[in-house]
């Protein structure tokens, strides 16, 4: 993928908006400067959340993210929530069973102590949500302009079950492509409260935890070859990566992408892709062709899943790419965008 | 303490950048928004890392920190390696084995991409000094003026070995207070070089990995009570907290405190107390009185200790208190200062 980038990274010099999109550009800096540096097997597997054998033979999940959404309170959630939730995810999609939570903050100076408040609270709630406990933290302030409110990092450690093999790695020719529910939500959500956007009906984020979830699906079916939580880049972004990095082609039939009719509206607005844009509350999911239909109904019996669809398969043809067919039998090539109009999404 | 704090946060309402300083502003900060809203046994506890107690049987050590230093580079190091080098501590002084870090970016537009790759080079150095990988990742990219060049954060996750149980709650009457080399050498270089200040001689971070340091120590005495690692705050900020939550007294011998010549110099110029300054390579231990001997021995055979000293010892007397005896004979209480004029030292 870097090298179709046509803005190499020596004519830019300098750190873009758009290297944080979660677009060909995130991709690129990470491919050019972060990866071939710290290069080691468990890195490189650029999972959700890293495997980690422990000496009594014990494995674990290891996460991290830092969030620099912004504003810090929207629709549907706020930093606080949205950070808790989304290292649950990274674990749960990892088949880990979440068991700590770190929390660290960077405070800008004039950032009120109520707002703060309102975000420690918001943190402990998703946590308690999920069961799961912040064990250790850290807090740093810097003056005012040299950070924005609040910024905040969480990392998370998850127990995986014995038996449990999940990865991009073991995706395969034939899998099918799951989606837990509607795409989407979050990042349309953030940009229409952003602009101001007055659209009808409720545009919110679906900022939830996803670990019950992925615990009935594995239930049901611990031959699950991988899931991943489509974040940043959206949709778009997990199958391209997939594809690119396992060279498999990706089909997906563009009319069974279960989308709300508010994000549909609201993306036509804002001249977005649904597919391009972060979810909070979501994965995608590669099922062994045979265990698609049971997997699919243990999803829609949980909340989280009621409105998942199974949305395309992987195919040995057409390595690297992600082709989407559309309603009227045409297909077109799925790709990411160079930057997406949505920085700082979470 | 926090009831000692004349400024009470109701009527202050916004972040000040005392509150980062790691003085009495910050833990009023934690013990009234954070500590409250968020706890539980294993964070209450506060020590450096969470130990969490795997189904197997198996224990691991659980730490996050942020970086905000500035400058980015500065004598002696960089964000990068005190990142690294601060979680490797934060471990170690748990009794833990390090095994993997997380590593997380926020870029500020306009941070200028070959130092990027040169902070990501000096993670890769330092990482591979303490035998330790990166494993997991995320970066992000805030506006001009909402960042400042680059913020770090690093979670670390250790293994502890059977039979140790080091923390705070261990600490006893009796135990030696030992100090593993000169203090207020990582503060003061930060200082000086912000401030311009030319001192004769060598200013220098001593941001340095301590678990080769620890591991020595647990093998001469598994009895150890307890280590820490004195940051932001310096020894003052642990000796302190230690005194006030176990409600015990320290006692500290100020001729025994060891200080470079440059750095008491530069202290004296800057209107500061070495003791409340940060370190970034050193470790406070808690031993019981019989192994202090044979452990100071083991920690002076190990490059990072050469300079190890014991500098007092853990009374019943004078509960909650630090008092500091002069080479005159009289005694001071050592308490924190409210703030500390040091912000951003890590």
């Amino acid at each position: 993928m870097s090298s179709e980038c046509p803005v190499p990274i020596r004519e830019r010099e300098v750190i873009l908006i758009g290297h944080g999109s979660g677009g060909r550009m995130t991709s690129e800096l990470l491919e050019r400067v972060v990866v071939p540096a710290l290069s080691n097997p468990t890195l490189d597997a650029l999972d959700d959340a890293a495997l980690l054998h422990l000496p009594s033979g014990e494995r674990i999940a290891f996460t991290t993210d830092s969030y620099v959404v912004s504003p810090i309170f929207f629709p549907g959630g706020d930093i606080g929530d949205l950070a808790v939730n989304c290292t649950i995810n990274d674990l749960a999609v990892s088949g880990a069973r979440p068991i700590a939570l770190s929390l660290a903050f960077i405070l800008e100076e004039g950032f009120p102590i109520e707002d703060f408040r309102r975000v420690v609270a918001s943190v402990k709630r998703a946590a308690d949500r999920a069961r799961v406990s912040v064990v250790t933290g850290d807090t740093k302030v810097v003056g005012h302009g040299s950070g924005d409110g609040v910024f905040v990092n969480t990392s998370g450690v998850g127990v995986v079950p014995d038996g449990l093999a999940l990865g991009s790695a073991q995706v395969r020719p034939g899998d099918a492509v799951i989606v837990s529910g509607t795409i989407g939500d979050h990042g349309v959500a953030i940009l229409a409260h952003r602009q101001g956007l007055a659209i009808r009906g409720d545009l919110r984020s679906d900022t939830a935890p996803l670990h019950e979830l992925t615990r009935a699906m594995l239930e049901i079916s611990p031959r699950i070859h991988a899931m991943r939580d489509p974040t940043r880049g959206g949709l778009a972004a997990t199958l391209v990566e997939i594809a690119t990095r396992r060279k498999l082609g990706v089909e997906v039939f563009e009319s069974a992408l279960p989308v709300r009719d508010e994000v549909r509206g609201a993306c036509e607005i804002l001249g977005l892709d649904p597919a391009m844009v972060a979810n909070e509350g979501k994965l995608v999911a590669f099922i062994p062709e045979e265990d698609a239909g049971v997997v699919l109904e243990a999803m829609r019996a949980h909340p989280l899943g009621k409105d998942a669809a199974c949305i395309g398969r992987v195919t040995d043809e057409h390595a690297g790419m992600v082709v989407v067919r559309t309603p009227f039998g045409s297909t077109r090539v799925l790709d990411l965008p160079l930057t997406e109009p949505l920085p700082r999404i979470c």
